[in-house]
């Protein structure tokens, strides 16, 4: 029921763009909760690397004075991985398009984000 | 030398914003090359940072079919932090405060990375 409710949200967020060509939920310690992949894209290791990157992300933020962290962003050449927070417990990680209009994207993720950590 | 000319590098960066609040080149195995930095922030911990925040960020691009690692961004309720390439051997880091206009400092500090990558 709870991750029927995760994919619509996930559903609802890849519909916004269609720069947007993945989009999961997942726990803080890497475990899958809800995802929409293509075919090709193991959910395993999106699920260890965003909370190997929250992680990491964590530390550095609190390091060097940037406060709690919200979002990690990275950019490779043939497109983008966002990852933000949903709540301690939870991730929202998607992945964008190399020419994806990045403002919207992070408008809509920020809405996803907040819908799922009200549900978890 | 050539200390002088990337600091110079910098102190440019610094002046296209006042949203800037520091930036530093980095080797990629985390010496710091040159730096701009406000007191309070030790330069080994960025230097420490940054380093690992690449080798993970270039793993993930990688696992995740996003080609090579161009750019991570790590939002903070405080701040961010942008890392950059700059060639295979350096990255440059930025801080910035929580208000910056993104598009302008991408904009900027994608110039500063590729004088960088020219220099060194």
């Amino acid at each position: 029921m709870r991750q029927e409710m995760l994919t619509s949200i996930l559903s609802d967020l890849n519909g916004t763009s269609a720069d947007i060509e993945a989009s999961a939920i997942i726990s803080s310690d890497g475990l899958m909760m809800a995802c929409l992949l293509p075919s090709g894209l193991d959910e395993d290791r999106i699920g260890a690397m965003s909370a190997a990157m929250l992680s990491l992300g964590s530390r550095i933020s609190q390091e060097l004075g940037r406060g709690g962290l919200e979002q990690v962003l990275v950019k490779g050449d043939r497109g983008y991985v966002l990852m933000t927070s949903a709540g301690d417990d939870a991730v929202l990680s998607v992945l964008a398009k190399p020419n994806a209009r990045l403002g919207l994207i992070f408008l809509d993720v920020k809405r996803a984000a907040e819908a799922t950590r009200k549900l978890i």
